[in-house]
Parts: structure tokens; sequence; C-alpha cells
């Protein structure tokens, strides 16, 4: 789990997720009350498998020399409060951003945005870091909807998934679509997409295309 | 036929045209009625000549030990109904998304999208994947068209060619006259090019330039 | 000098000013009415220094296997008219050819353009390929202006150097000006630089910064 | 610090800062009143510890075979002003520099943006290069501001860190900025973070996070 969580770092830089050290995946260690995130504040280059550190569900170290993540917490209340995730991701992502700073969910206009999310990608609260205002925010939003991205207000993107890989690539697709819905609404609106055919692209991706996120 | 079409899905990386999965090139057995096609949700970096897959023209798997591509239906349908294809691309690539979720044609403002599209890059309907109906959309809209490239609403963007790498040329150019054509409009109007200097350019550029697709 | 223009077209793709085959440097062969050139519609992949062909001032082919590039007329008729110039480049760079398609020259309103350009980078005519009018037209404009990039209606850009690598540098800050000139004007209007400040930079950027083209 | 200020050069490139040759970075050498900076119009892939040159705090050169960036003065200025300073960076990035031509400096309205600026990031005046106006007005800006970076009008970004590693941290996390709020205004106005929450997470990421510029 170490290994994996470590290369999926390189998967945030390969798409441009992050700047310097503002991004951060986790995964839970199957069978047992534990996961593996990011050292806080040590740049992706310098990442290895030895180098990732071990919380419990309460974010507290068990294992690892360098102190986690300054969003432990945040995960943490993820993995206690949702017990069929895997794996969490947070970013910054440009244009998943903007939409968060202005308070605004992104649309369902595009057919891999239904396929992937289900609706549109939903804003959770304005919180602070420090205590559980994010985990409870980024639950709260997520129990309301097929999305296993949520764009925190004012702040950026957490993304959830069976394991960490899929979470990553909600947090991959979810600024893709971010950009592109963007892009769109810049010269004019687009079309939405009937709620029946998005359940019928969510449903049909969701059981034929393969392997997935538990949402 | 498989080593060039696994190469290819290299450019798609190169050129910035797909996330995660999202975009598969296919090509034509020469001679025969089988194309090669991309394995469904393999990453681009795991793709292997020996992993395409080869289908018929009905999209029915013939050889191979992964499923093929979710989008197989679409590229046997155009190679059933447009003889002379040898290639046929799809991408979700942004700019060219964009303008297909407000459900508008490209207009043909740039002397680059008179030679190599003859005109505007067209919409097709909007059609949800599981039979032929975004096959015949590709279909009846390129034949309307000089364009290699069609804009399907609310989806994404599927290019032809005489053989897989001028499909994959096609992607290329579209996206980057979409994009071209989207930063002009942000800030005014760009100026028409008189149809009689379009088809000049288009016609120079198919008889003289050398090697292009079929239309 | 093949091997100077070969290299230089790595700077074109490194700095993502074009997709595809769409761009091309050539260099005047010191001492001699000849210039290097791109051959036409080879991949910058594939280039070599022997790929590269020398022309004569009339834009004949002298030595070479390949046909050269369909812009060769173009940078003949510069070379011509313009003894100074010893490199030429011609880009469909995105923001460039954005302002080229609405026919809108580039206000001086950054420092950096001061220096390169020493004013609004201008437009050029409509022209099509086939005969000296785009030469003509690249070099009336450049005639008038201290710019060494002129920017061609509904197509791209054309820059000179007194050689080589200063056409490619006036080439890459051209489309980084074109960028951050629009940028600027999605949410405002810039402020202008007095134009006794503009004369100010670029003669000290001309005079004591270095190397640079011949304009 | 030949060597550390050598390699930062690398991530201006990296992060996309840097257009050419458009971008420098100092650092003052601990214990004595001198710095390292890049030489003048030497291209990234050439630099190399050796070529770094050195001056005094006058922006005199001291030791180097090459002449100093073009910006010496104004990184001298700065050592010479604030002696808490270590590092010093300099760009044109593009965001920041449209914000810069604008004249409107960037609302603070990420919680990314509270950690590292810890508000606003601020305009500069407009300055002539080749006398001590451009340090004068970096200094005077930082001043009344906890931002490391300043827009300086019409111009670009200077940035401080408490070593140069800090100073280039905040130039990739000023162009970040720049561009997610650019992007987030484009489609309407983001929400503003309470300046209670601004001081909170200022204050807690300055002294909890670790490593820090020495603003």
């Amino acid at each position: 789990m170490r290994e994996i969580v470590c290369e999926l770092h390189a998967e945030l830089v390969r798409n441009n997720l992050v700047a310097w050290t503002a991004g951060n995946v986790s995964g839970r260690v199957p069978g047992e009350d534990l996961f593996v995130i990011k050292p806080s504040g040590v740049s992706y280059d310098e990442l290895t498998p030895a180098a990732m550190v071990v919380c419990d569900l309460d974010g507290n170290l068990v294992e690892g020399e360098h102190a986690p993540s300054s969003d432990t917490a945040a995960h943490a209340y993820v993995y206690r409060h949702m017990p069929e995730v895997g794996g969490v991701v947070h970013t910054h992502s440009t244009y998943a951003s903007a939409w968060a700073s202005r308070n605004e969910a992104i649309p369902c206009v595009l057919t891999a945005m239904a396929d992937e999310f289900g609706g549109e990608i939903p804003i959770g609260p304005f919180a602070l870091i420090g205590d559980d205002s994010i985990g409870q925010g980024i639950v709260r939003t997520l129990k309301d909807h097929r999305s296993p991205a949520v764009l925190m207000r004012n702040h950026g993107v957490f993304t959830i998934g069976k394991d960490p890989r899929a979470a990553v690539k909600a947090a991959v697709m979810c600024e893709d679509v971010a950009r592109t819905v963007h892009i769109a609404r810049q010269l004019g609106d687009p079309l939405p997409i009937p709620q029946a055919d998005i359940d019928r692209l969510y449903d049909r991706y969701q059981n034929v295309y393969g392997q997935r996120s538990p949402r």
C-alpha cells in the first residue's frame, strides 16, 4: 500500500493537479483500521515508499519518520464514516478550485461526466483546517450525491474511491470536466443532458465498463 | 497494424487530447473486413501491440485477450458505411468538447482550418452509447461536410482518415483550431474567410501538400 | 546552418508553438544567396540535419531530397527584400493566431513587450498561399514597425531575426505576450505604457542587453 | 549557494514560469554581504553552478565570467533593505503579469492563498529598469503586506523568502493562485474569505506547517 500510494502521487503531478506540495493521496490498509498517507511538506520528487506514513482512523501517526500531511484529519474522518471507501485524494486543481471559490456546483453537461459522476459535482461548505469540520463537510455532501468528488468552498477538491487509484482517477476526471465545462460556459450555455439519460449513462458505466469506485 | 495503432495512442497523450483512458484509435486491416482497436479501460502506459484487439465490422471480438473499447460499435459502424475510411479516432479533447456541449459548429476563420477541414467543423446529434446511434450520427454528419472531424453533442470528437495516422492528425488539428477559435471569440468576432478562398486553400492543401485523409 | 535550423525546430515544439507539422524555421547561409528550410510535411521527430533542404532566394530547391516547406516562397521573399535578416520563423501559435483572426494588433502593455518588440505587434493583410502575396504582406508591415513579428490576418505569425535563433526567440516571445495580454484583457483593460517609456525600454534592451535581432 | 541557485532555475522552467531567458533567482551568501545570481541572457539549459555570478549588495560583480542579470540592481536593493530576506525571484509568469498589467491586486479568495500570502497579493508601482526604482517599489510595497510576492505594474512578479527555495515556492504559488482566481472571476465573483479566517489560516500555516519564508 505504501508503494501504491507513493506512485499515485506521480499521477497528480503528471496530470497537472498540483503545484509545489499542495496535494495528497491516501489508501486504507485492507483489513486494518489504518491508512497510508503522504508526509507533510515533502516535495513529490523526494517521495519514496519508505517516506510514506501510516495513521490510525483517528489520524494519529502509527508508523513513519515524518509528520503526516496537514490534511490527515480530513482523510481519517472519511475513512471512519465511509467504510466502503478505500482511497482519498485532495488537490487544489485549478479549474475545480475556481468553481469552488464561486461556490458553484459543476452542472452535468458532458456524457463523460454522467459516466463518472452520475450528475453534478457538488459544493461542500467552507471549513477551516484544524478539526473535523472539513471531514464532516466532505461526508455530508457526498452522502447526498453519486459523485465521488466534492468541491470544498474557497478551498479545493476531495475525491474518494474503492481504492486509491479510483480516487486519483476521480480527481483527474474532476479537473478535466471542471475545465471543459468552464470553457464551454465562457461563450454561452452548454445544453443540459436529460436526467433519464444521465441515469442510463451512469448505470451502464458503473456496471458494464469494469473496475470502478464504490459509489 | 497492431503496432501502428498502439503507437498512435501515444500521440493522443503527447498532444494532450485525453485524460486517463478516455480516447481511442482504430485502424482497418488492409484488404480484410477487420479493424484493430484499443482494449477497454487499459491505461495508455500499459498498451502494447499484443494488447490491442481485433474486431470484425460488426464490432465482434475476433482476436485478443481484452474486451474491446466501449466505443467499438461506433468505430465499426463507420468502417461498414464509409469504405474509404482506414482509421477512426475518438477523444473528449477539451476545447472541441466545449463547442460540442454548446451544440455549436466551429466556424472556419483560420487558413489552417480551411486547409485541413475545408470549412466548419460540424456538430452531430446527441446519442447514447450502446447501439448504432453514435455511428449513425457520425456518418450522416460527415457525409454532408468536407471535414474529417465531427463534434458529437455533449460528448466529444470523432475523426476519420485514409489511415489511422491521418485520423490522429485530424484529431490533433481539430483540438488546435477549436482552442484558437475559442480564444479568438473570447475578445470579439474573428473575421470570416470568404468561401471562395476556403475552397482554394482546401483544394491546394488536398492536392499539392501531399499525404492526406481520403475526404 | 543545417544543424542549427534543425535543432531550432525542437524549440518550436518545446515552447508549444506548433501542432503536428504546422511551423517552420529557416536560416540564411552566411555570404551566399541561399537559405536552409524545413522540408514539407515531415514530423518534427523525424527531422535531421541531412533532411533539411537548401533553396535559392527565389525559393527554388538547390539541395535536398525532400520538397521544401510550402511556406518557402514567403521566406524567400523576406530574404530577397530584407538583406539584414538572417532567420525567419512561421507558426500558427494559439494566442497570436487568435489576435490575427480578429485582425487586431497586440497593444504594448508589458515592459517585456517594449524590450523585444518596441511597441505593438502589428497585423499584416490576408493573403493566400501560392505566390508572393504573403511575403509582400510581411515585408510591407515590418518595414513600418520595430517589431520583429507580424500577425498575418486569419493565418498566423511570421518573425525575423539577425539569425534563425533570434527569429525563434521572437516567435516564443510573441506567443508569450499574445497570451499574457489576452488574459489581461479578459477581465478589464490593461494600462498603456507611455510611448517615451517604451522608447527608453526598447533602446536599452537593444543596446545594453546583448545579442539581438537586427531590428 | 551557486549550486542551489542554479538548480532552482530548473524549477522556474518546470513550473512554466518563464519564456526564453526572462526570469531569475538569487540567493544571499550566508554570513556575507554577497549574493549569487543568474548571468544575463544565458538560456536555462546552459546554466551551470560555475556560470552563476556573485555580486555585492550594491550589485557590483565580484566573481564570475558573465555579466550579471539585468535585474541585479533590484535584487541588490532588496537584500540591502530587507536583512531577513535570503532569496529573491523575478518572473514574468503569465497570469500574475496579466493582473499586473491591469494594476489589480489579487484578492484572497482561496485558503491556499491565505496560507502562503496571508491576504491579497499587492501591486507595486510602474518603474523603469536602470536605477533603484524597481527595488524601491518592491520594498515599499512588501513592507505593508504579509505577502512574499509583489506584482510590479505592467511588468511582472518579484518574490522573497528566507532562502532562495522559499522565494521560488512563493513564485510558483503566486502564479498558481493568479491563474485560479483569474479563472474563477471569468464566470462570476468568487466569495471573499472573512479576514479573521484569513488570519487564522495564515497563522497556522506559518507556525505549524513547518519550513517557510521569513515574512
